[in-house]
């Protein structure tokens, strides 16, 4: 036994993890996918998590007879060895058996799909800039149906699948953090906030339908032939359909501001920001999503070299002390 | 006068017109617009519309009272010289006046925004095309509301501003193109042929909203802000909201032929075909609107010459004799 | 052994394998390349193929010993497991030896560069389509001569080395897809439908010579530097200097037809469609090249996932239910 | 003489002037380039100036003789009628004289090259802004030696030639939006905000050596040759050497900041950001450029038309509404 | 009449015009196209040309009348004032006429398609340099050939329509120095000098058949639909084919050198340099085009400017000093 | 023991080791870095050197403990079998220790970073090319500093860090190269050959200060924040500085040649070639890099193939025989 590895029986959350100890405790499998080396060895690539974070783990023994035992979405008493590998912690597996019951430490609670942080107050913040700011009948209308039928959704939602604000309480991370954004630079340009605010709550709202966390991670139908842009606009125009008399222009206003929030037709934006309120939320939205890339890629670190590798979503190294 | 002008009095419907004859006779003005030469004269820019076509013409002198005259939508008596600039006739045009009461030759409805061939015929045509093919109830249920919901609209709407089938009935020409070919191509690859047929019935159906022909061509708030494409799907998604049961991932494979049917992310389709009938109904659309360019080109000859100017829309210029 | 598996001695033709089983047959090594894992191991990357198709092997031990037992174009009889790798089979070889005289299963005929389906069949229906439809003696001229000297080799030639078509047939099955393609759209645009076909027919013959597929699979020289669109331009040249008289015109136009059929010059037509028969064969092409890459990323399947991985060809992950 | 006219002798800065009026007032005429028409007829192409604001001018008539008199850089005595020409004013000049001794209304302060906003005021705020915020004392002593240095120049600097803020004191106005956007983000980030001020202040200082205004606007060699990127280091690095241990990494940093804050390559910058504070300031300076070019085509209006025309630096059209 | 002028009756050949002069002398119309102004006014746009150069005209008045009067190919008196026009030299022409009988002065000679340089010596000197050089028998003979039957022609092509080297004996200077750049250069790369020299000899020998010049200038029907290097391609097909036992490797490296002389596909290459003498000849023939269009930029000027006007073909302003 | 392998104890310099031998000898560890295997095996990946060249090189086994013992920059006795690794040599290793006082053949002088080819006499060579064809005395003056304070480090300077021109001398062979092809080309055009020997001298010497050799490569905080094209300026500028009067305008010239010498903006020039002169440093900068990474690729050869694997800086496979 590594000196460093805690005695048996200590809960050991996915977030305390660290590189070279060996750990024997419970972890939710989220996602369970059988691949093969160069050289056709079978392998399981599976994505672990609990309340406190997401692990990537694999299975180089047994592979076949574990593969079988595994439903996505079950909790699983997990032995192996915490690596590094590519800047990320890797949990690589020696044993995995079902949770049997009386498992002394086991708590159900531990594996719901929940942000790792206190979304609760992350979102009654977001919500307090909403209600605060909003004086429009028609967007405050809007707003409170959207807290109704969306606030736990929201609260919860990844941000994405993979690259940035990809676990839980992502999607509220990000929009949270336009929201103030654009409570710090609207008015430095006389724009709209009001109309910002909107179209930053619901810009990415369609997230919540393009793929689903549960049991396993996986894209939707509707997720992978219209995407979240679409999603986000119908989500959109649902709501405001059951408001008597929205208005039409701000109807339409608004969906620019979602439709055009990617930028450019060439990442997806059927049209592009016509409006200075359309190009802000777009600006924004792409310096939010950055920022979060740095500060993966920063989090990984690169022993003593001064550069990162190559990073695909930036386009470049980056330097390695923030 | 010209030896080949026509005496007074006789009718010169547009689709008559030729190069070098002086006309006076009466037209709608579609269109006017006030602009300036580099050497910063005042001219006007109009479009001239009666039922056989639309015309493009210049006013050059008493330029700001004439344009005082004009309201967009009204009918004048107009004279001046027919000539062929850049491949198209064009009337140069030395006076206007508005209808009088009694005008000789005069009919109301000479001026209808109306289609220049026999649109009901083709629309019949295009609409037993459907009616023969299509087996699924939903989506015959669909057919029979979209037929009653926009037959009249769909025949005589224009199938874009300019470039293309940019004339009332240009739609129905479009589409009756593509249901025939989804006909003529489908079988070869064993591919759904009703869900082509919907997707290409509604696929530019958001044409309808994007412009309004009358009184003047202009582009419409939702039409800027959310291009024919987002409308088209708008209009698809209301109207099967009303059929009970409607299947969901019936729905959303027709969402994807719509909005992906400019094929390319970068051309405005915020996801590309990702079913073999999405690539299909893009690449039938792509062919028959680069052929409608190519006759285009191809009517404004060009003298002895091999070759014509370079197209823009095709990229290169093209070989002169059909 | 596996209870699937095969009494030995029991005839395994390729396209008869499936996953899991353990197989003891003979096989034509097509293609033999020695290569390294990332660990430097030594492994072999061999193609196989008997009459029934084509299939993808390694050897992972002896590689030396096996590597010099080996002469590509020659056949073994080879033992080994059947997986799947990547949506496709492949086999695990763990013996294999020469022929030997009097193996018992073993016909020499079984082991022929030949179409997998009725060649003969398509060959005669596609050359009846050209003999039905060309009037213009000096095209008829052309297409007796193409049948006659590329007859044999065009009914078994390769459609491509990889991607789309690589297999013996390919470029039968591609080009009757064309010639039956022309006949059903060229009439809708009142097209010369004669010019078509043999601009179908001549448009990939160059692929008969830029690469040979005995002993192996292997790009020429002239394939190499030149392409098969410069090679299939000079094939036509050739015959046509052979025809007295033929119109320098005519020839010029079916020039045209091969060397844009690329459709871009980023894609390796030295000149883009000029004529709308040229853009008619170009979109055609495209069309039915990129419908059988849908089709072969559909066979591969996807396990219960929605869409398949990232498909390089398409640009994009596909839905996995035809 | 059009009624709106004002009397004889009124005086008529450029900033009050308006589309219809005749005009007989002093302006300096800052640029003069004869041009041709496309009929090759010559005319004057001239910029004009007062310290209220620039306006263009053309001379059509006795063009070679009013070209001889003029010197640019001088004032004149100027007739003409003001007119719209694709959004902005445009003066067509009828007469044109040197200004006489004695003449009435004339003064020479008139015509220095100056902001028309109180720049001595905005000057203040963003040296304050950096005063209150910088704490290093490296980044202190070199923003005391800018102040010194490059105050005065600095508040009257044009920030382009053209496109967006190119007039005198653009440069200070785009540099403070810069400095107090950095202090309304840069925190949410947690980011080194004195580090991005510094980075702010030095940007686009080269532009005050890429081109002169006096007595005309003109490219210099060195603005040519190397751009205000390559210059704005260069002054960067000239002022640092003056600064006695000044760090090499804290130098690097802020030329880092300074090469890559056009963000590609394709924009001019050797290098892309490699830190969270050069993506900024790129995201800001790009944000502000932006908001400043759409600002100028909503003041150009477009009549009743919903849209403007494409704008070639939003690459858009834009909704007409502010 | 300005006192520059020259006395009536003097030769004024067309290398020899000056800015501002009135001229009154004999000139062959290689080209010419009725346009249209802005306004709608006809004009005509003309190609003059005699044994010493080209020159751009243009007819203002009586156009239809001048129109029907002129057949491309003839010679006219031609009488009007030389101007300068975007750094060109062009002829407003007031008045134009046959040549009449006996028209003093008029010499016959002095209007044959011919270079404006000694390209006898140049022929020669290109010729020397290959005889000279070239040792293999194949590329000897082929040498040969080509003088025999490419020499005058080749002597006298124009090496464009536009952009460089658009003149008679364009072609022969852009080869010879490719001929002279290859024996500088080749050698230190230790690459095949004689295969390098046949390459740049038939590279653009496609031009001499891509368009006409005698009676004027037109793209012909091979060219528009080929294109010079498939063009190119062929002549030199043609030709080794005459000589017995010329080796097909040899044959299709010099084919190689053809088709990859644009460097890349989007230039018109259907392939890319794959040898280390397809890219020195693609690289040199890319140097001595760019050398040729920054030539004529500096020629133009730009009176006290530092920087020309954008220049389309370099993608840039140039300094305009040499 | 391998019959090919030399007696214990045989010196084994890099440049002569053989693909299949058993090496056992000293070498420099220039670089370490633990990697992992897709199977999530640690080993480690070193670079090699002596003063013959360079060698990668990998340790499979008790990986941990032979990378504790490795400090970049020390020299080890090294055991292992050398192999073919992607047409590159590589060592296996199987034991590696430090040096020992007095291990016999030990030669400290064989392992400093120097040319592997008597690159005293190119310096030389070089160095008389300048000094014999500059006659300007500032730039004669330039010349003497650069050789003075730069002469031994250009010596053994690396060309980069990968792709091409990677080792000790690189730097120095590229730049002769230059030097040699600027005096064969610049004359045929008439350039300015002293400013452009000025130019290829200084273009890449940023090189030296990008990234450090010793003790392991590595990319330094300027190399990744400026980049050598910035670093070379600088590195010019602050020599030019030390020179009394040296003209400005000469000198933002040189400056125009080193920042355009990647020729476009997204190939990370600031501003592309403005005149003849950069332009053609451009060219020849091109050719010499691409000329060099043909070569690398032919060395490595491909067996019995005709062409290459595909060469991603070439953007193509190329033909494998010289």
């Amino acid at each position: 036994m590594n000196l460093f590895d805690k005695p048996q029986g200590t809960p050991r959350p996915i977030a305390e993890l660290q590189a070279g100890e060996n750990v024997s405790w419970f972890y939710r499998v989220q996602e369970a996918v059988k691949k093969k080396t160069k050289a056709n060895d079978d392998f399981l690539d599976l994505a672990l998590m609990d309340k406190s974070g997401r692990l990537a783990a694999k299975v180089w023994n047994k592979v076949e007879e574990t593969y079988k035992l595994i439903r996505p979405g079950e909790v699983y008493k997990i032995s192996g060895e915490v690596r590094e590998y590519r800047g990320r912690l890797q949990l690589t597996i020696t044993h995995l058996r079902p949770v049997a019951a009386g498992d002394p430490g086991f708590e159900k609670g531990d594996f719901d799909e929940a942000p790792a942080f206190d979304s609760a107050a992350l979102l009654a913040e977001a919500f307090a800039l909403l209600n605060d700011n909003l004086r429009d009948p028609h967007l405050r209308r809007l707003n409170e149906m959207f807290q109704q039928e969306y606030g736990p959704v929201f609260a919860q939602a990844y941000g994405a699948q993979k690259i940035h604000h990809a676990f839980a309480g992502g999607l509220l991370q990000h929009t949270h953090a336009l929201l103030k954004l654009v409570l710090a630079v609207a008015p430095h340009y006389g724009l709209d906030t009001e109309l910002l605010l909107i179209g930053a709550l619901f810009h990415d709202i369609g997230k919540t339908a393009e793929f689903k966390t549960l049991p396993a991670l996986e894209t939707t139908l509707a997720g992978g032939l219209l995407g979240h842009l679409v999603i986000s606009l119908t989500i959109f125009q649902e709501m405001k359909n059951k408001i008597p008399d929205f208005p039409e222009p701000l109807s339409v206003r608004i969906q620019h501001l979602i439709v055009s929030h990617h930028g450019e037709k060439e990442y997806g934006s059927p049209e592009v920001p016509k409006t200075r309120e359309a190009y802000l939320l777009h600006i924004l939205d792409l310096l939010d999503s950055r920022m979060s890339i740095f500060d993966e890629q920063l989090k990984v670190g690169g022993g003593q070299k001064l550069f990162s590798d190559f990073n695909q979503a930036l386009g470049t190294r980056i330097l390695l002390d923030k």
